[in-house]
């Protein structure tokens, strides 16, 4: 069963620095309307990146929605006309001081298809080599290197939660 | 590195039916101030059901922010007090009209801290027997039953994107 929801009308509600949000009224199917809240996002990148073969490197950070500090592969925002891997190689240096001379698709997720159209792009970054640590002036970042078995166990025990980090192992 | 962004000011934008949506003035350290763009969502569950050993249970719905059609395991949103296996209960009943003698906690995974506070919760369902379907009236779903061998493979080859169901497979 293939079926669309027509969009009756719309309505912007905000225009932000990274997100914005519209409201549409839709009709699916037996002429029945429906609301839908829609998250407009940029799409990202995100980087299974090895210092070693077993070790990862895992970046951690305040991520205010939880109030807390979370651990994650590097990530980063998709800037305008930009492609995956360019952002991929910039965010893997702004974040970890890292350059990679293989830099592999492994695939893409969207995070919550459900109100946001976030589409990120994971990439498997390997034989890294040192650039220099920098990126966004409000970004503060610390770096972790961690045995690949440990990441897996942290996933499964909870220490670990974020959906692209632990994605991107189902790609490897 | 622990830090912590103190929020100076805030402004609700938008209080919906599912999300709402706030702008945060908050400061890092060195005196920075920066904006933070705050989803906020009532969370979900992700059931990895298998309807046999090696069957997985898949639902295919439309979903408006890509206008188009997505193959994910069966979830929902937790309503106001409801727990999540209550709901994983539900909404599996709902999506696919099947019962689970066996529902066992995975994790929970994070889908977009970046922005969003939303926390999906994933169990598997096993020993399945039939309920009725039913559920939210603006909803369509069809039913699929694929192999897990096969959704790996459909997972590696791009045909399904979504996190949560990607993620579930990494907590049996």
């Amino acid at each position: 069963m293939e079926y669309f929801e027509k969009t009756i009308k719309e309505k912007e509600i905000y225009n932000g620095q990274i997100i914005s949000l519209k409201v549409a009224e839709v009709e699916v199917p037996n002429n029945i309307k429906a609301l839908r809240e829609l998250v407009s996002h940029p799409g990202g990148v995100g980087i299974l990146a090895y210092i070693d073969k077993d070790t990862i490197l895992l970046v951690q950070q305040f991520r205010k929605p939880f109030e807390k500090v979370m651990l994650e592969i590097p990530a980063g925002k998709l800037e305008k006309g930009e492609n995956p891997e360019e952002c991929g190689r910039r965010e893997l240096e702004e974040e970890t001081g890292y350059l990679a001379k293989k830099f592999t698709y492994l695939g893409r997720i969207v995070s919550s298809p459900g109100f946001c159209n976030e589409v990120i792009h994971l990439f498997k970054a390997t034989e890294l080599y040192c650039g220099k640590i920098g990126g966004d002036q409000d970004e503060f970042i610390s770096l972790h290197k961690i045995k690949k078995e440990k990441v897996l166990q942290m996933i499964k025990n909870g220490d670990i939660v974020d959906a692209k980090t632990i994605s991107s192992f189902m790609f490897e």
